[in-house]
């Protein structure tokens, strides 16, 4: 109306892309997740630790899977002292610069946990979003196999105390320097074949998507996604020869008894060094999960899997859903990985000037409550809502101490807030949206009286479907009814308890 | 040793200023208090819902107290697109987006409560971090003052449910408009005189902490902080004349009697429209309180509440600690607010062009916490330990196991895993370390014989008291014994009830 150049422009009501906001139902799941997680580390006497969000930009490094985005990747800002600050994107960097901080005070080993956001600043996509929230736990001061072994069963346990069924995840566990060792056989070492090592380590992470000959086009001169050459988008391949493909694909290959692919790859690696080492650290591996009862259908030596960050220097794992779903076009899919990790000897090191052995685990909570959802094991159903104090006609004060008599007897409760003038039946309405189990209406007569007149929702909404009439005027003056003013805690509890309503 | 330039530089293990971690204890405290409140605002049928951590900078708007860097005060960074993301400094301005964007699907009124991390890129101090926990309530589309002495009695019942006693907190209540009515009063309305109106309300905002007549100085010519001319720092006034400075202070002075309060903003500010709603709606809360029995002991009207935050339009509340702490000198000092908020009738409407009432309020958690700690309302003592399982000589495969067996029985237990050549000694200095119940030691002659040696830590720390060397070799035996190995989760639960160690 006015033509004031200061009126305000309206903003536009949106978020950032790859951010999202959360209901009750998505934050029940995840307390209700975090909970059970944090059970099962407790058991293993894992203690909590929290770091900010975020950390000087050097402390975290440069570890995050973009390869082709080296320095991208991360939110930043320059402090007030120009320092460069950065927004935590796991919560193992953050980790690391905490143990070192206190090293002296800790106990070591030192098993801590914690949840919480971290922030990527990459292209989102479908479920994949630039806040997420991981759970995470480690170990750091532990030198031996033991540690990973341990991480790795308490991953299974874990899976188990969320609800999924033995069968249905498996814990994949391989060591990088395996990895290493494969690549130092083909003569891939030194820093000069930094780039070839990669697309190598790409291509067999593609085993888990792709039969062995088309890994093979990878590991050698490139593959194209439509099937056959000029079809589809290309890939180039690493150029490896075709022995050397042979070499890589013979120890990486899953195989159904780990003493197989720990003899292959012993075979296969006999002249390296750190390819010894990490066959010894697997084989050492999986004896020990073998002996606490958790090997071949909880935890499975794989010595495909790769895991993204580079910070790894020993054993890896992954927990891999076996359920399937959808993908966008419809076609079933395994679930694939819900989190993972690794030892990262050098992380704390890069602090301290001496080595610090240290191993974590990584679970992608949000993923994982995707999985839960889609198996049925995160409860979805509306809660219960608070009880509604209608207003109707009276002073507004004495239905507020209505409801405040309901709440100082711990039973949920609201007034109506909206315009006093609205009518009974949007009131009604309200209560409906709100899915209260009862509402509390006073008008003038109930009021000279001492009365209230209750309403059981939960009663009133099967009316509808009763024919008879008898049986309706029945049902009808069961569902709603006048009550003592002086009794409305008691009438209320009774309906509650009529419709078993218990508010965690 | 090397001299090769590659040698990498040992980097600092340090957080930027004004961020800090979190121990057991701490985050354990939190969460005992996150569910306190959470419970109070469930029963008053709030719902949980959560934004992420970052939003559009022209969302978030310039709503920061710091008034003297209106740009500042956040964390911000440019997108790919360039468009400008800043970290959410409160909990309000992102919900103000949230209903916005979600208008149409919400309930109206629509109550919600959430909790999490904000951050404000300000000069840290002690007490005073980058990054803090706040947990808010809010209330949209409910245009009445009954909407905001909820949240006053729900502020009151969350104080009491974290174990403050009634009367060592208060939540004081004031209107915006009451004191924009007294701004108009002394001729300061209008746009050109927005400085002047903030001097002022800093002014008031004092008398908390000073006397009138200091504050008085503050409203008229200035103050030196020394007690007189030329002493200390010295604070510029408003420039009030001593008759629009006595009407100020007759406005906002506190008085015990909430209808004199009333009775004085009234006759102050009969000519002030805004002056008189606001006076009518404090009325129409004391009223609302005073029903519900909440008034005086819980809440008070007091017309000297400013609160910082520019986005208020009506109500404002602040709850109170009268507990006394210590300042940096020692002396005694009220903990002061922990908590507070208003009515913001212009935030959400920014987005919808269209008016939507709305009224919040926001718990300091971490200030919150402190004030807890203080008066020995959060547990501090350290929490018992896992069991600890030593490695005495034989393979860590047959101890990892034993620990498997402890925990698969639900008991806390862990596997000593540091290098598995330490003494028994320093193992059981770990043991101590983790605070241990008991620890478990199996060496060759034990194993031999299907037995393990139980070592009660709790009993054994009592031996060094007893002098009686017959009643010391007892202890002892009952302190340390062989058990069958195949009976020790049985074992480890006896220590367990002797000592009542229940872990939650």
């Amino acid at each position: 109306m006015a033509d004031k150049s200061k009126k305000p422009q309206k903003l536009k009501a949106r978020l950032p892309r790859g951010l999202e906001d959360r209901g009750p139902a998505a934050i029940s799941a995840t307390l209700q997740m975090v909970e059970k997680i944090r059970e099962v580390y407790e058991r293993y006497g894992f203690e909590p630790v929290e770091t900010p969000a975020m950390e000087f930009t050097d402390a975290l490094g440069k570890f995050l899977p973009d390869q082709d985005r080296p320095n991208e990747g991360v939110f930043s800002f320059q402090d007030d002292d120009e320092q460069w600050i950065s927004l935590r994107y796991d919560l193992t960097a953050p980790l690391a610069r905490y143990v070192a901080e206190n090293f002296d005070s800790l106990p070591k080993p030192y098993r801590s946990y914690r949840f919480g956001w971290v922030f990527r600043n990459e292209k989102p996509g479908p479920g994949r979003f630039r806040q997420f929230m991981q759970f995470d736990a480690d170990t750091v001061g532990a030198p031996t196999p033991a540690a990973d072994a341990e991480m790795c069963m308490m991953a299974a346990d874990t899976m188990e105390a969320l609800g999924i069924p033995r069968g249905s995840y498996v814990v994949k566990v391989n060591n990088r320097k395996v990895l290493d060792g494969a690549l130092e056989a083909i003569g891939l070492g030194g820093e000069e074949n930094a780039g070839r090592r990669l697309t190598v380590l790409r291509a067999i992470d593609k085993l888990d998507k792709f039969s062995a000959d088309e890994v093979r086009k990878l590991l050698g001169p490139g593959r194209w996604d439509g099937g056959e050459e000029g079809k589809g988008d290309f890939t180039s391949g690493a150029g490896l020869s075709a022995a050397d493909a042979d070499i890589v694909l013979a120890v990486t290959q899953k195989r159904d008894d780990w003493k197989e692919a720990i003899a292959a790859a012993d075979a296969y690696l006999a002249r390296s060094d750190v390819g010894q080492a990490g066959v010894s650290e697997l084989e050492e591996i999986a004896k020990l999960v073998t002996a606490s009862g958790y090997a071949s259908d909880r935890i499975r030596i794989d010595p495909s899997v790769v895991r993204g960050l580079e910070y790894y220097t020993g054993a890896v794992y992954e927990v891999e859903l076996l359920l399937e779903t959808n993908d966008e076009k419809g076609r079933p899919v395994r679930f694939g990985s819900v989190g993972g990790g690794g030892r990262y000897d050098g992380l704390v090191s890069r602090f301290r000037g001496e080595p610090v052995p240290a191993t974590g685990f990584s679970i992608g909570v949000s993923r994982l409550q995707a999985a839960l959802t889609l198996i049925g094991k995160v409860d979805t159903k509306p809660a219960v809502g608070p009880v509604v104090v209608t207003v109707f006609g009276g002073e507004i004060a004495d239905y507020q101490k209505m409801v405040a008599t309901l709440r100082n007897a711990g039973i949920r409760a609201e007034l109506y807030l909206g315009n006093p003038k609205h009518s009974l039946g949007q009131q009604m309405k309200y209560a409906d949206r709100r899915n209260a189990p009862c509402a509390i209406i006073q008008g003038s007569d109930e009021r000279a009286n001492g009365k209230v007149q209750l309403k059981d929702l939960i009663l009133g909404a099967g009316l509808t479907e009763i024919k008879d009439r008898e049986e309706y005027l029945k049902k009808q003056s069961e569902a709603q009814y006048e009550v003592d003013a002086s009794k409305l805690v008691d009438a209320v509890r009774e309906v509650l308890a009529r419709h078993d309503v218990k508010w965690n």
